[in-house]
């Protein structure tokens, strides 16, 4: 059974790959950055973005996509804001891939876009192996998931391009040894920028957004 | 590709079903009861396993498998109690499979135990799906994650038989509504029995032990 699962599954993923190859060429035609946002559930990526929302120049020339097993309260949440916004529901599946995204983007008007974040389905493993042909993948890890994820969860952190570590604010509060986590990162990708951000207390977005735009 | 995939996964799941019948199997023959425990990653399933181990008698008659994409760290977490635990790696897999639990109780000597906990690999999606051929399914969830991860996670809390809701000893320092996230489980699962209990703090520990022997 093994053998037959894994060939099957070499063939999603190069079905996928043919998705995201189009995504890339409408995203250079039209000169856009799209970032994919992985975390765990409850690891604090919606209101991550909606900080960055807040906090943001031109945030008319943004869209967001967000993926989730079922409920449109992610898109629901997001759309007091002056952005495009679309929701994306997996019913049951654990992660996005290419050409939901493809077909997402039809929504939109892409001439006056320049920045797309995605927000994948709250999944530290599957969510990684997919190529939504974004400019770069950006994990999410919250303090109170412990120091370790980093190296439970590698390839997420291998792939991605920056990691995002949230709710600092709790640190206070909690026995978490910060430096043992970045350097858990580092072990797997060296040169990774590492945002550390409270969006409860504004704190770090300033800076993640220099990075983002 | 979307039809050849589902075919392909209706056989997964039911190889997965032959499997955990054999395993029910046994379970009944040798009169033992086993949960598996399902969560996000960083919600608190080792540190709770550490607290059952703490706090229950006769631990020597427990035994413990933990599932991971990576790391036998939680595995060596707990090798300093005196219960037999078991480490599997899934090299990337997002779930647990019956065959793996199958082919890791061969390791224990079954005669002697009454009480097998499984620790899920870290995710609210794919693990939900499959039955490990267990006496019940238990969600765990930690107050940090939001309140809404019943409504956008719902099968696994269709299929668990009790949930656990971790770190309640942080809710002073959350914008939490711990009874709006009750009654989206119960919305979901009207009887189901929910244990709101802080490893930290040793709280709530004995009345879901009370629960699981």
């Amino acid at each position: 059974m093994s053998n037959r699962n894994i060939k099957i599954y070499k063939n999603i993923l190069s079905a996928n790959d043919q998705w995201s190859n189009k995504i890339k060429s409408i995203l250079k035609e039209k000169n856009i950055r799209m970032y994919n946002i992985i975390g765990s559930p409850g690891s604090g990526k919606t209101t991550l973005l909606e900080s960055i929302l807040k906090n943001i120049n031109s945030p008319e020339r943004l869209c967001v996509l967000e993926g989730d097993v079922e409920t449109a309260n992610d898109a629901e949440r997001l759309s007091k804001y002056d952005i495009q916004v679309s929701q994306m529901i997996t019913s049951g599946g654990c992660h996005l891939e290419a050409q939901h995204i493809f077909t997402a983007l039809n929504d939109f008007d892409l001439n006056n876009i320049k920045l797309i974040i995605i927000e994948n389905v709250g999944n530290l493993v599957c969510p990684a192996e997919f190529d939504l042909g974004e400019t770069a993948k950006i994990a999410v890890l919250s303090v109170t998931e412990g120091e370790d994820k980093p190296v439970k969860y590698p390839m997420l952190f291998r792939e991605a391009k920056a990691v995002i570590i949230t709710k600092v604010d709790l640190l206070p509060y909690l026995d978490y040894d910060l430096d043992k986590c970045i350097n858990y990162i580092k072990n797997i990708n060296y040169n990774i920028p590492i945002f550390k951000v409270s969006s409860k207390e504004n704190k770090g977005i300033k800076e993640l957004i220099d990075w983002i735009i």
